[in-house]
């Protein structure tokens, strides 16, 4: 048993796959933020959707009243949703490309440049940024993707 | 061949690692049940989205009167989109915790929790409970996520 | 080091694994494409949801009359979320199977079917085709999940 654990402990040893592991994480935390920013948003914009979550206010008419959209909500909203469309592909693709043995250097180029792309994504869709800004951060992000697919393709391609 | 296949059997047969599997299978499985249950809703509440879903009840007006929206079946939706927001950081985070060599019990404390907490929270999503009871089961999801996360950071820290 | 990253590589020369990153990367890759049809729709239909995309129309209420919604548009988001709902349980479940020891020809039939049942499913709902072409092409993807699953489950059950 503790020599399968060894084999596996190997396995977060190194550097790459170590790399992935931490940028991945941190990926997903910021992504998870965004729950919060939302929650945040919907609490102090008294904005909900659930008729349950609004029981505090009161009943009826009084607390109907809070069912209703809100453009700084729905803004946090899109952007979580931009981050899972974007973060999905990231994790799936970042773990396989991590398994394909890169360079450790290209390796950490490509996470620290989606990892970043995906942060400033965030700012440029929150504050909001006037375009380019969050078009460009989302194409760096996606482009980094693409590059980590076509090596793993490269690498393991087997139809 | 067969040597580094028994290398992958290795893998599955850490029982850390078997433990993640049964769990994060478990809870894509609940996931993937968001799916039928929104079908079943549609069906029965007659509210589709696509004007080629409602094709065989009939032609013009009286199919189109049931391209509409339905409490039920977007409630349902948000209680899919919110397993998404939180089972996809728990599939990511909760692999490479797996791998960072957690004591088997700790690890089996963090599956357990996570899949107990959000199916608590499916349940309270559609039954629906008053709050806050979907908000706690959501909260304790996250936790375990965040958790899991520390560990990970801890263990493989690369920047 | 190197022999770390030698038992790594090793897990990317085993065929069934190298088949998961093939038919992984082509299906994420496929969900990506989603993004990119959004946008072509967004600026051919001039339908935008953030202000900030519409300033280069202009200022005030020029602009503004381009902040709706476009049947087009929101086709391809329905598909890009169908797509997330039911690739990412293929990206979790599939990797858990392709490490479960599965035959070969097995595991490639799994994937296949999987990939091409996601690609028809897409042009099912972006032409559209009449129903039952876009349910059927999900169930099948669905099932071959659920098989994945039931073979993961079987192989790796530890409650």
């Amino acid at each position: 048993k503790s020599e399968e654990m060894a084999k596996l402990t190997q396995l977060i040893d190194n550097e790459v796959f170590r790399a992935y592991a931490t940028y991945a994480t941190i990926v997903l935390l910021k992504m998870m933020l965004m729950s919060l920013i939302t929650a945040y948003f919907r609490i102090t914009r008294k904005a909900f959707v659930n008729p349950e979550d609004t029981a505090s206010f009161g009943k009826g008419e009084s607390a109907k009243k809070y069912l209703r959209t809100d453009p700084d909500v729905e803004r946090v909203r899109r952007g979580h949703l931009n981050d899972l469309e974007n973060i999905v592909p990231f994790l799936g693709i970042g773990l396989l490309y991590a398994l394909s043995g890169p360079e450790l250097s290209t390796a950490l180029l490509h996470f620290r440049i989606f990892t970043g792309a995906r942060i400033a994504h965030t700012f440029a869709y929150l504050i909001p940024l006037p375009q380019p800004g969050r078009g460009l951060s989302w194409a760096v992000a996606y482009s980094v993707t693409i590059s980590m697919a076509y090596k793993v393709l490269k690498m393991a391609l087997y139809l």
